[in-house]
């Protein structure tokens, strides 16, 4: 069965030694030195080693069960959200206000990765819950706040989003769920949502819906839907619990994988729920929230990769397979530990060089929805949205094929249940569907945000890559192996971003057809970014003579690797995006 | 629930148009004319979609189950075998002495794509008695020939391999089961083998047990490994059958996939058994039937992906969600579908054009293995022997990805069991495992099958390409979209073989580090050369005015697509493979 450590020290190398976090101007960040974030990561750690982990493979196995419209969640999550929900866990990034412990997201971050490598299905339930707190913080009116912040805070609620139907998920134009306003200020609301991730568990005394639907006069597609918030139980004035709302769980999904967390079909006959934010302005309303629940995603891409890496590697130390090429590394057994083997090497380095690069984009994206939000850089607000889809799809699609090498690495043992491998790639492959499938990721990328205020963002990007370089290239070994390699890469990028404008205007298709690769373009580059970043923070503490040298040095071995074979990917993305629309467009419909 | 539609159309332009196989001079070749195979291909088709195909997702969520040392396979199994043994699909390319048809390989490979890509489940009961089928008939005794072979040839019993032990899989050497030689001449074997597809079922009245085993006086290692033939029920000199032998399934692994294929684990508890070919021989007796073995699971790589591709075609088609960036296609209706978008274009083109390319590379390779068993021709037996590692690993690892695409179009939908495209995925990767997983195909082809006969294969392979460049590169159409992106892939290769040359001597963990990216630069060049000459068949076609304008035209438009979009992935696998193995072996193992 699979175990898990959280990778503390490698998670504070890159909150303190690469984003510095506690010397940030940011407002509360001064108090966030390297004891203090250690304590709580430390905590985050036992808990997710402890209690979450060990639960991971049996909800598999388990799932979730629904009985006369209850769903029961596997044995022992409820004991496991309990302590979720003691420990304060959902409040660490959210205002004191409502019960919050107001750090950064980029702590909160920190905590998600080690929650979600421990146990992703479980975590969703307070994921979801992260997502409604953050909609209602942003458009819920002070009533609502003060309704239902304080308990989906403290999780003794929980929270979902509502937001496909069966006919559609992407085009949320095309929604049927309808909002019938009542003389009372409520709104009927009637409809069926399908894929509402913890739309109905047993962890929980209230569930808090927020549902897109269509209210009378908002017009034709999107511009016609709204936001409403629709309980479970309704909520009495003096905040105890009153009467079952019309909304019920109709059915819960059978899926490939994340089987402990209940995803289930939604009916609304005529339930009551009110307006959050402005009528007919839904659509701003969920587009608000969407940086940090992609952010949140693209987490989960890189967590269940670490997860299922350590467990790799650990069945490459232990297991005896063949013989090193050079020569008997384990004079003394039947065999040498697979590790010896150059190709298990590569898939081992592919995956670690992947993770540690992955975890530091994360986190620096998280830093900048901090900047964002604490000191409104409209700056960091531009590149995070730039870099959104970036993190959400290129971690989420590289995560997953992670996964698969890790299992790999099991040969047949990596296929039976039994080795829990497989649930790491079977969870994995969510990730790169929901909270907008990757296809929309880049279409996002390329078709919106690229020439987002006038292609600023990108232009800082690149500025920023730049600066990096020019500021760091006295440095002879750092110039060589990171900001070479890097270099050559931001060119690819810019040569891509190039063909994009000179050919998107006139035909859109020829961006299109390239939007995926430009994705993973990018994504390859802002690794490079963070290889880079990291090889000099490594230098630095090595030459200071700080911590573990081993640390240091291995930190420099793995992003070699990464720069050598992993980065050099931008020209073959550059290649097929130059090729342009013709090869992707040239077949007629109807001749496939 | 997904369909399947046998692609007779795309089987017979590659048996006909590319290969030529009735113009070949090769015993019973000349009977193989386009009517001939396609009324064997549309029977074939007719099959597969009536029966094997509807069961495929029911098998997938029943399972198979253990009661008291029997498996029971999912409803329907039994029925759709006794279809598949009644109409003789067994024996097609087996010899007529035993019952069998005699056809050429390459016809039961076509043939085997189809029922793969219906049930690879199913089709795996008869594909490990194919596999037991050609081990005895390459080293069976006559008498073992005569009676287990027309037994087998029919299906009345199907046949397994049994290999693996809990403590070794690759290593071979290490194996424990033994072997006791008795006064009677048989041996007694005791031991526990592992991982046994098909291993105990209920769809035939006997089992015959191919057994890697160690004899006394062998010696270490896989010096000292017989082969045994041990069947379930011992069988009386009339032919029938006699007692239980001591061989009992003691487990059915619970799979990620596949699972209506019950894996056994195999217990031998002083069963009888009788040695086949010579003792000691018994690793050397495997190697023989690898080619043929290995194809077959190449072949289920890319037919899961047909499979797939289908369906998520349909999707495309019939999915209405967004509209068109050049203006609505569907503007009588609320969107337009799917396929419209260039990112979906993209991924069907990535599948179609995988999909095609390895069909005509299979086809080709079991070409070559008729070529040399009805010939003798060195020649093909080298070069099936070189592509072997190519075909298994590169269209598996394709394969895979392809599959987990096709899902990825269908967006939540493909997410749901419901659906049917989890299973594609699911099952589709095991293909990337067993029969040697990919990183041992890639090890096979860089450490033996490269400088096998003095590197000659590899050079015929390039002088191959070579000359059909040369030969017709007068055509400019031809020249432009194919011959110059085959050639400078084909380059890449060179670039990479020769850096194994100056290298692998010296230090063979550089040529190893780059195994896995050797493996797949080859099967890009392969494909290419697909294409090309796929292009060249259809040209001929459209010049000659033959059959389907339209049909010729999709296939240079998809041929197109490969060289533009896929095939210049070669100039990254170099780059990785060249950059050696210092950033792949840099870390010491406990460093990771």
């Amino acid at each position: 069965m699979p175990t898990y450590t959280a990778p503390v020290t490698d998670l504070q190398f890159v909150l303190h030694d690469v984003l510095r976090i506690a010397d940030s101007d940011l407002p509360g960040h001064a108090e966030l030195e390297r004891d203090f974030t250690g304590a709580i990561l430390d905590e985050a750690a036992k808990l997710a080693a402890e209690k979450l982990a060990p639960l991971n493979a049996a909800g598999d196995a388990q799932g979730c069960r629904l009985e006369n419209g209850v769903v029961y969640t596997p044995e022992g999550f409820r004991e496991a959200f309990d302590e979720i929900r003691a420990g304060g866990w959902n409040g660490l990034d959210l205002p004191e206000e409502y019960g919050g412990q107001n750090l950064p997201i980029v702590i909160g971050s920190a905590v998600g990765e080690i929650f979600v490598a421990a146990n992703m299905a479980l975590n969703m339930y307070q994921g979801l819950t992260h997502g409604a707190i953050n909609a209602l913080l942003a458009h819920g009116s002070e009533a609502q706040k003060r309704t239902y912040l304080p308990k989906l805070v403290s999780m003794d609620w929980t929270g979902t989003m509502n937001l496909t139907e069966p006919h559609c998920g992407t085009d949320l134009g095309m929604i049927r769920t309808k909002a019938e306003p009542q003389d009372d200020g409520s709104y009927r609301i009637t409809g069926q949502k399908i894929f509402i991730s913890a739309g109905e568990h047993d962890m929980a005394e209230n569930i808090v819906h927020l549902v897109l639907a269509k209210a009378p006069g908002g017009g034709e597609g999107t511009k016609g839907i709204s936001l409403f918030v629709v309980p479970k139980f309704l909520v009495d004035e003096d905040g105890s619990l009153g009467a079952r709302n019309a909304v019920s769980c109709g059915k819960i999904e059978e899926k490939m994988g994340i089987h402990a967390n209940s995803t289930c079909v939604m009916n609304y006959d005529g339930a009551t729920g009110w307006l959050v934010g402005e009528l007919h302005k839904g659509m701003r309303a969920m587009f608000t929230m969407m940086n940090e629940a992609r952010l949140g995603v693209g987490v989960q891409g890189y967590a269940q990769a670490e997860a299922a890496y350590q467990n790799a590697l650990a069945y490459a130390r232990d297991r005896l397979q063949g013989r090193a090429v050079g020569g008997k590394a384990n004079p003394d057994g039947p065999a040498d530990p697979l590790i010896v083997h150059p190709d298990i090497r590569r898939a081992l380095m592919d995956q670690k060089s992947f993770v540690e690069g992955a975890r530091a984009l994360a986190l620096w994206g998280a830093h900048l929805i901090d900047r964002s939000h604490r000191s409104g850089d409209a700056d960091a607000e531009g590149l995070i949205s730039l870099l959104t889809p970036v993190i959400k799809g290129f971690l989420t699609d590289r995560g997953f094929d992670a996964t698969v090498q890790a299992q790999q690495v099991y040969g047949g043992h990596g296929y039976i249940e039994e080795w829990g491998m497989s649930q790491y790639v079977r969870d994995a492959r969510i990730a790169m569907i929901y909270e907008g499938a990757n296809g929309i990721q880049a279409l996002d990328l390329v078709g919106r945000k690229l020439a987002q205020d006038g292609g600023k963002h990108v232009m800082g990007f690149f500025e920023m890559v730049k600066a990096f370089i020019k500021e760091n290239e006295g440095d002879e070994e750092l110039k060589r192996d990171f900001l070479e390699p890097l270099k050559a890469a931001s060119k690819d990028l810019k040569a891509a971003a190039m063909f994009f404008m000179q050919h998107g205007m006139k035909k859109p298709e020829a961006a299109l057809s390239g939007a995926t690769d430009f994705m993973h373009l990018f994504g390859h580059v802002c690794l490079g970014l963070m290889w880079a970043r990291m090889a000099k923070a490594a230098q630095a503490a090595l030459k200071a003579g700080a911590g573990d040298a081993t640390f240091y040095e291995t930190k420099l071995a793995t992003g070699r690797y990464y720069m050598a074979r992993q980065l050099p990917a931008t020209a073959l993305h550059l290649r097929r995006i130059e090729s342009g629309a013709e090869p992707v467009m040239a077949l007629d419909a109807a001749a496939f």
